[in-house]
Formats: structure tokens, sequence, C-alpha cells
């Protein structure tokens, strides 16, 4: 058993590299004091976590830890991968520790899962309840579809998250001794293959941060440097489903099953860091550019087809049956995370909130009993309850609303893991001074690395408003506050006590001897705005979006005049969109065109619609569709008659 | 162990209703003699029947046969539903005995299929080698996907065509012992639910209709009387996916699995014309015209989901993977041929042509030696090789070119039974005369029901001309002969000994005495044209595609301008597309925008091509594409510049 080195005091945060341009702050540095994301944090503790409990139980996931530590056969409960739930949930309790303190019913309820699963680990490390007793199939057996590689990345970021939030110490000792089976088993002598779906490699960097010990870090680079070299066995889907149809050095872009793609490149970055490869870096850079310019939904969703929940080729996005998964959201903000540590480009911190409001804030229902698995930009039925099977578990691929538990349920706790830690998204700092990545009511109380101690707060309703007012509260002289201005924020002004400056969107920057009870405003344009898309999106060609600030928004039928569809309707893009405090209307016409006996024709009148009725119509931030019973939705918007 | 009673002299074809407007022709009686579709009989006679031979042994699914009749306990290969394979190519040499006279080698090849299968039938006429043996899964006990019915329902539909060809008669004993067990167990008192998959209801009436055996066609009655009940279990994928959802009677379009849903609706057209019950009857021509208005593909295809195989919502049809299974263009036309023969009317007899020479025709490879599995609209990448197993068998869902075998075989041996029986959709006949419903090289020489015996040639070589020129040969004074005019084809004329007239899409007949020599004349315009998309087919707005005759274009990569990419081209509408003896050919521009570091903006400018180098550029007709090495493919080209 190996001893743990704290090597330097670490941040109570989910990544916490030992190089790059940002130092991330911990969860007691960078707190959400409220707004739109404070308030889903609250949620998440107060709903989204005991529901999550409540479910693991009750599917029998955390039961399958009783049975393997009492030893008899038993039947497993769940998929593959039902260990890692748990895990997740502690990870999410231990960063809700971190941000709000000890609760006695959460700090216990995570002693007893650690109990739980502790007693069921083998005497060599290994911890999996679905592989390797007697009557069970061997360890390893199914590197594709197993889990098992994938299970253990979850219990050691789990278990790194429990030790930096101070709560059980019993987890840490779990999580090294099943690092220590891997390194033995997959190490240069061991068996040398990759799990199907990657994982691993961010929890073996995640513990050697966390220990400093380099066998961990080692690990992680030979499964980072195995992958492409088609060990895995042939499936349906082909390699690139598990990005092994080629090495991670030699892709440009990602591809295959988005969420196996984006850990592996989020592990990958770790790796480039902790190392410091910066061509491994570069590549990783590359990829993220390559993807984000071609393969990402206006949402931020990634993922274009349900068959394999996967990446579609360049500009193949179509709205339809988008999958835009949960969990693709969760992983592609941890990859865009390591990114801006890395490098600090603001681009990064752009995706991440993308995702944030329009894949992670549309997941859970408003009162966080029930998720979105895929997140469609186009919903032509009413949705409708999914096939649930017999505990109660709804049947994935035919779900189009939210549902309360998954048979793969790895949406649920990934969120609430995800949301738990958002404070550590905010704020970084480095030498220079402070970086605020994201807007919401919150505070910064941080110490620089020279001993400087840096205090403010940030008061905002963003996004409903883009004023965001930022008073320091305590300041060492001399340091600089740098401020993300998104993409979209064309026209943004940064004042500092009443004195405005233009902005122009990436960083804006202000140096000064800062004093107690100076104020810094950031000015975002809110404007609503149509938004287009590149001629190669030929799934929406003729269509707009709307967008403001960094809310996509949509058209729901429940917001339509009577007698008008989702489906037969056309905006009219001569008339801006308009936006006040009771949200954002366009000028739309109902599209009269019947149904044709064969939808396509050699006479354009044929299948051209007139316009009929004209209205001014509320649009509904994506986020919050399906919330107002059922109903048909459409991101995409048609632009006229046909053309 | 039933007696067979012929209760009438019957045709030798594969539908032969007791009722409805017209009566089938038998392979002897409606005979290609060459053309596009004789020559695809003959490959289907050298190339794609002894293709398939090969593979079922190779690949181990006759050798199942062979283990299940010796008893040892056996690893069974390939799906549930290999046995069918089988039983289909059987039928396939069985229609192409009747087609063109018994073969040594064929013969020789049926008759041992026929023994081995018969040697593995169980004592109480069940018959299927991956269930029921201590060692397996019992009977029935996995009706979602356990495929039996659906097997027994090919090995009737099988029987049936080898006792019609007159083949080798233990294989109708065998179906028959084998539909008394069927009726045993699925009857009134026995198990009250249905096949997964759709097709023993086809069997079941087939086998009636030879035998006169009542109780077949009254199963076949329950079967569709109880779909729609729940009673499968639920799956991943909703009841819709096997049609268990809405009573038959009760769905007003098609849904779920397309082939599966084809299937049923074939097969409740049966029941509906056995059984005189015109409600039914109704019932399915809704479910047709509401299909084919909202849910078909330009080419005939259906089926927009990978992930299911199943049908979209309406108006989902997105060129992107669409699904367009061989074998749902198959069960389409099987679906639309009895609704031919119980109502008369040519749109169904315009949607097979439309399924015949878009998607019958494009599966196969020039050598018959390779076939689509799905038939996509629009192919970005290069298509590569599939990924195979260990046995060399394609996995499905990776594939997207033709491919040699497939784990899940049934597109090859379905094309196989489909193109020998062809000649028996070319024409019908009713107490007045003969309708002829497609086009190509071909006679017919039938006695109508009074003795009166008509002989004629079709000669043309349509596609690639419009001109089909009828002689007849033998003539017994008045009659009428009435010809399809295509829905397409505005403008048609019909010439008797000379004589033009002009013929309405629809039908165009001639009564009159005809005597032997005399020449009727049918010519079809064969401009190309542009076709435009109903205007709530959002996948390909602001795309037109390009049909001449019945064959829809395709643009292929490499009939392109060196550097010119299928991406990035735009058609010009203004400028009528050209067809001559070298093809279809269109005015095209390459559409130059680079890729943007993201693929939306508030800017139309930003996102909108400038058109760059234009030519005139050759179409290739779609059944013909990727056969001339790698290349990317549409269907559906863009017409502007982002509009």
């Amino acid at each position: 058993m190996t001893g743990i080195v704290e090597r330097h005091p670490s941040p109570v945060a989910p990544v916490v590299p030992r190089g790059g341009v940002f130092t991330p702050l911990g969860l007691d540095e960078s707190r959400l004091s409220g707004g739109f994301w404070g308030e889903r944090q609250e949620l998440n503790r107060s709903a989204i976590i005991p529901h999550a409990l409540h479910w693991l139980e009750r599917a029998g996931w955390t039961g399958n830890f009783d049975h393997a530590a009492a030893g008899a056969k038993y039947d497993h409960r769940g998929m593959e991968f039902a260990d890692s739930e748990i895990y997740k949930i502690i990870e999410a309790i231990s960063w809700d520790r971190a941000r709000s303190g000890p609760d006695d019913v959460l700090d216990a309820a995570l002693d007893q899962l650690v109990d739980r699963l502790a007693a069921a680990q083998d005497a060599d490390g290994y911890l999996h309840t679905l592989f390797g007793r007697a009557w069970q199939r061997p360890r390893y057996s199914d590197p594709s579809w197993g889990h098992e590689l994938y299970c253990f990345g979850h219990l050691l970021q789990s278990a790194v998250a429990n030790a930096r939030a101070g709560a059980n110490p019993k987890y840490l000792q779990v999580a090294i001794a099943l690092a220590d089976h891997v390194c033995v088993m997959f190490g240069e002598n061991g068996l040398r293959t990759v799990c199907g779906h990657a994982e691993i490699e961010l929890g073996l960097v995640e513990l050697y941060r966390l220990t400093g010990e380099l066998r961990y870090l080692d690990q992680a680079v030979l499964f980072i440097d195995r992958r492409g070299a088609g060990t895995l066995p042939r499936i349906e889907y082909g390699s690139a489903y598990s990005q092994d149809d080629i090495p991670v050095r030699e892709a440009t872009v990602l591809r295959g099953h988005v969420v196996r793609a984006l850990y592996l490149s989020a592990g990958a970055t770790d790796v480039a860091v902790e190392t410091g490869d910066t061509d491994l870096l570069r590549v990783l850079e590359t990829q993220w550019a390559n993807t984000v310019a071609t393969r990402v939904y206006v949402t931020g969703g990634m993922g274009s087809h349900h068959n394999d929940e996967a990446f579609g080729l360049d500009y193949v996005l179509p709205p339809d049956r988008s999958y835009c998964e949960t969990c693709a959201g969760v992983a592609s903000i941890m990859f865009s995370w390591r990114l801006l540590l890395a490098t600090g480009k603001s681009q990064y911190a752009d995706l991440i909130e993308r995702t944030l409001y329009n894949v992670l804030a549309a997941a859970p229902a408003r009162d966080g009993q029930a998720f979105f698995y895929a997140n469609t930009l186009h919903q032509r039925s009413m949705s409708e309850p999914a096939p649930v099977n017999a505990d109660g578990l709804c049947l994935r691929g035919s779900s189009s609303g939210r549902e309360a538990w998954f048979e793969a349920s790895c949406c649920p706790t990934n969120l609430a893991r995800t949301l738990a830690g958002l404070g550590a998204l905010w704020a970084t700092k480095d030498a220079d001074g402070v970086q605020i990545h994201q807007y919401g009511s919150s505070s910064v109380d941080t110490v620089l690395a020279d001993g400087r101690r840096i205090s403010l707060d940030v008061e905002t309703d963003y996004p409903n408003s883009g004023t965001i007012r930022i008073t320091v509260r305590e300041s060492p002289g001399a340091w600089t506050l740098a401020l993300r201005v998104p993409s979209w924020a064309g026209g943004a002004t940064v004042s500092v006590n009443g004195v405005a400056e233009a902005a122009e969107p990436g960083v804006a920057s202000v140096t000064r001897p800062f004093a107690a009870g100076d104020t810094i405003v950031l000015e975002l344009p809110m404007e609503a705005r149509f938004v287009y898309p590149h001629h190669r999106v030929d799934a929406v060609r003729g269509c707009v979006a709307v967008q403001r600030g960094p809310v996509v928004h949509a058209l729901e039928s429940v917001d339509l005049p009577d007698g008008w569809s989702t489906e037969t309707t056309v905006v009219d893009v001569s008339k801006p969109p308009l936006a006040n405090g009771d949200g954002v209307r366009v000028h739309l016409s109902a599209a009269d065109l019947p149904v044709r006996p064969f939808p396509y024709s050699a006479d354009v009148a044929d299948v051209t619609p007139s316009l009929a009725a004209s209205a001014e119509v509320a649009l509904t931030p994506y986020y919050d569709w399906a919330n107002r019973g059922p109903s048909t939705m459409r991101v995409w918007i048609p632009t006229g008659a046909g053309d």
C-alpha cells in the first residue's frame, strides 16, 4: 500500500494540473452565490443527488457491491458500467461538500457507499461487480464492452474528489490499491490493450496529481499511446467507435462514440500537460478546433447518430433525433476545461458556456427528478413517456422526453458531479491575477502564487441581462483582472469605476492597482439574433436559429397560436427578433402546403407553401423546453417558402 | 399429414389471391427476354444465387440443420433468423426454375437443401435450429427477437414456390407439418401472441391458397388481429418497432421497423383479400397512401434510422445515412403488388417501378458478388470495406459499401427470390384482357378466364429510351390492352398501328379486336427533370434531385472536375438537365466557403459560399453508383448559395 504524499497544497477542484497557463481555483475559492447556476447547484444538492441515491438503490446497482462482498453467486443488476454510477454520485457528493460544507445526511450516505464498495474489493485491488468471479466472465475478457477500466477510472476520479474534499479517508486507499492493480496488469509487461471506453486515463492522471506517484502517470501515458493500434476486437461500429482506428497523436478530428472520444482527448490533454508534451497538446487543440468547426450543434451538443452514439462526418448535423447526449456535454466541458487551463485561450470557455446553457441546463427537469439522455434539436411529435423495464428503468433508445432513470443511467450522475463542481469552471488565476470565464452571481477569494490575497464579488442576473458587476473586496495593489468577452458579444464594453471602454470578443484585461470597492462592469449586448448555418450543414439549409446571449432559443408548440404547428411555420428574417423582459419573440407565418400523394415533384409550385396568417410568437429558451406539458419543438426554423 | 388439394389450376407465381381485380400471371406466362431486368435475372441465376449458396455453407447456416439433425449439442452459427436465408434461396431457385426451366446443378442444390432441412424437423413439425433443444433456449421464449415464426413464414413461402415450380415434393410435406404445428401452438387455444417480426402471415395465406386448407388462413387472421394488443415484451425501441402499438385495423401509417411493418401490411392485405374484408383493405390502402406521402425517399427507399431500422416520423427523410434497407425495397414491392392485384390502381405499380430501379437495382454490384444492405442517398466519405468478423462476414452497422455477405444477410437472398420472380410483376390479366405494369423486353402468353389465348411481345430498351413497342402475336378478337402510364410521364402517347393518341398518367387502355401483327407503341417522355422536395422535408430543403424516366440520378465524385467535391457543389436550376445517349448532365458550380471556426454565424455572409468555376457534369444513375471505385455521392444537390 502506497503512502499518500500531498506534493503541494492542492485546490479542492476536479482538475489540478501541475503545469499550464492558468491555475484552477478550489470550490472554496470560487463560489456561485445564486442566480441561474447557483439555483441549479441547490437543486443538485436538494433533488438530483437524493434522486440518484434513491434510484441507485432501487435499481440494485449499489446492491451489486453487497452481493459481491457477501461472496455467494448473484444476479448482477444493470449494465456493465453500473458500478461507475456509484462512483460518480460519490464524486458529486464530494464536490458538493467542498462547495457548501459537510452535511450529515449526505456524508452518511457517502460513508455508507464507500464501506459497501470497499467491502467488494478483491485482495489484489481489482473491483468490479460483473467480472472475475468463478461463475462470471473472466476479468478483462471483454475489452470492447466490459467497461472494467472505465469503471476504475471513475472510481479514481471519485476518490480524488473525496480526498480533496476531506471526506472519507478509506476511499483513497481503495483507489490506490485499484490503481496499483491496473499498473501491474496493464503495465509495460502486462496486457497490451486498452479499454473500449476511455476514462481510466483521466483517473490515473488525477490520482498522480494528488499523490505524486509517477507510475499512475506512466500508466496513463501507456494507455494513450496504445490506443489506435487496433488491439480491440472488431465490432459492428468499426474501430473508430472506440478511437482505436488512429493513434491519438495522429488524429485530426474527434470521431466515433462521442463520450469515448471526448474522455480520451481530455485524458490525453492531462497526459500532455503533465509530461510537457507540447506536440501532443497541439494535436489535441487541432482535434478540438476541427470538431468544433464541423461536428458541433448550435447548442454545443455533440453526436449525430443514435445508432452508435457517435459523431457524424463533417457537417452531418441533422436536428432530427440529434443525439447530443447529456454525457457528451459533460465530456465536452471536461476536454475544453483542460485545454483552457493548459493554453489560456478563451475559445474553450466560449464552448463551455454554450454547452452549459444549451446542453447541461436542458437535461434536468425543473424539479431535478427527470433527465434528458439525448437532447434533440427537433421534436416532431408530442414526447411520450418511454417504455420502462420491469424495474421501472427507462429503455434508452425510445426516449424523447425527460425520464426518471435509465437502464444506462450515465447522464444523471454525470450531471450531478458536474453541477457540484461548477464553481471551479468560473474563474482561475495566474501569477498576474484572476481570470473570470463564466458569469453568474459568484465570488472569488484566492491567494496568488506570491501570497497576495484577492477577493471579489460578481453580481449579475446573466443570462437574463448582460450587465456583470464585479466589486473588489480585497486587493494587493496592481494585478490583472481578465474577463472573457464571449465570441457572440460584439459591441461589449468594460467600465472601471464608471469609465467605459470597448471590449472586443476574446479577453478584456484590466491591469491596475485595484482598491477595495472598485467596481468593474462588463456590459454584454443581449439583443436576440438570428444565427445562420454554414452552407455545408445540409440538414438545416434555409433555416435559422435564434440566440440571445449564450442561450439558444426554440419554437415550442405550446407558444403557437391555435391551429399552428411547429412543422408548418416559417420565420420572417427581415424582421429582427425582439428581446425584452418577457423573452424573445419572432415574426412567424403559417406555411400552408397540403400533404401531397408523393412528397417530390418536378413542379416546384406543387411543393411550395403559401404563407397564411402571420404573428409575433414567443420562443422558449431551449434549456427550458418540454417543461410545460407535451409539445413539439424546433431550434432551426425555415426562413421562407421552400427556397 | 394433410393431403394436398389443388383447388384450381394455379399460376406459377409468388402471390395467387382467390379474389381481387387482377389475376396474376405465372412465370411461364409473363417472361422477361432481356434488357435491363432480363440481364439482372441472368445475373441472379449465374452469380447471385451461386454466391448465396456458397456463403450459406461458408457461414455455417446450412450446417446448423445438419447439426440439428445429428442431435448432438452444437454451436449455432449466425443470427436468430439464419434458417430463413436457406428458405429464401430455395424460393429463389424455385422461381428461377419456373422462369427458365430445370437446371441440373440448381435442382441438385435445392434437393440437397430440402433433405438437410427436412432431417432437422422435429416430430411435431417444429423446425428451428436455435431453439428448443435441451441445451438451447425454450421454443417461443423470445417472441421479440427469436424470429421463430418469421423463419417458419419464409419456409412456407418457399415451399409454396417449390411446389408451384414443380420442384422437390418432399418440401411441401415439411411445410404442412410445420404449419399444422403453428396452428396448434398459436390457435384460439394456444399461445396468444405474435412474432416480433411479421412474415408467418404471408406464408400461411399462401399455403392456404395452394392447399385450400382454411385453418392456415384462419391462423393468419388470428395473427393479424392479435397484433397491436401489446402482447410482446417491452423493448428499447418501443412497441411500434414490431407494430404492436396499434391494431392493424386502426393504424393509419406505417411505423417502426420498416421490413416488419411492410411484411405485416402485405400479410394483412392477403388476409383482407381472402376473407373479403373490404374495411381492412381500405385501411391498408390508407396506410400505404400516408406512408408514400410522408415517409418515402425519392428513390422509393423506406427507413430513415439506422438505430432501429425504422421509419422516421412524417417528412423525416434525411439523406445522410438514409437506411433504405434493400429488404425494405423487397417488402415495399410485396405490399404494393398485393394492393395492385386487389384494387387495380396504377399508383401501386408506380411505386414498384420506382423501387425496382432505385433500390433493388442499386443493391447488387455489377458482378452479383456484393450487395448494399442500406442504400444511402448521400455518401460523404469514400466508402471503405466494412469490418468483417472471424468468418469473413460483414458487420452490418459500419457498412457504407457493397459487401459480399453480412452477419445479418437477409438482403441478398431476398433480392435473389425477387429477381427470380420478377416476371410476375410485369403483367396481369382480368376478364377483359391484359394489363402491362412494368416495361422491358418481355412476352405474355396467357389464357383469359373464358379460354381465349393472348400472346404478345414487348420490345424496348427502357429505361434508356421511352419507346415501348408491343406486337400482338395471338389474339382472340376484341379485348383490352391496358398500359400503365407512369405518374411522371406527362405527355405520353399511345399509338395503335401508327395512329397516336395522348395518354394521361394512370392507365391507357386500348380495346379492339386486335389481330396478330398489330403494333401498339407507348411513347414515354424521357427528358431528365429536376425534382423538388415537399417543403416539409426539412433535410433536403434548398436541394433538387434529378430523375430521368423512373431512374433517379446522383452526383458521384468520380464524374467531377479535378479538385471539386460533391460536398461543395451547387446546381443551376435555371438550366434544365440534359439527357442524351451519353446520359444525364447538369450545370454545376463549385461553391467556395472555407471551414469556419464555428459552423454558425449571425452574419449570413460568413456562411454563404461564393460560386467559383462552373461546368456541365454527368450524373450517374443512382442504381449504378459506387461501381467505379471509391467515391462520394449525393442524390440531393443544393441549388444555390445557402438560401
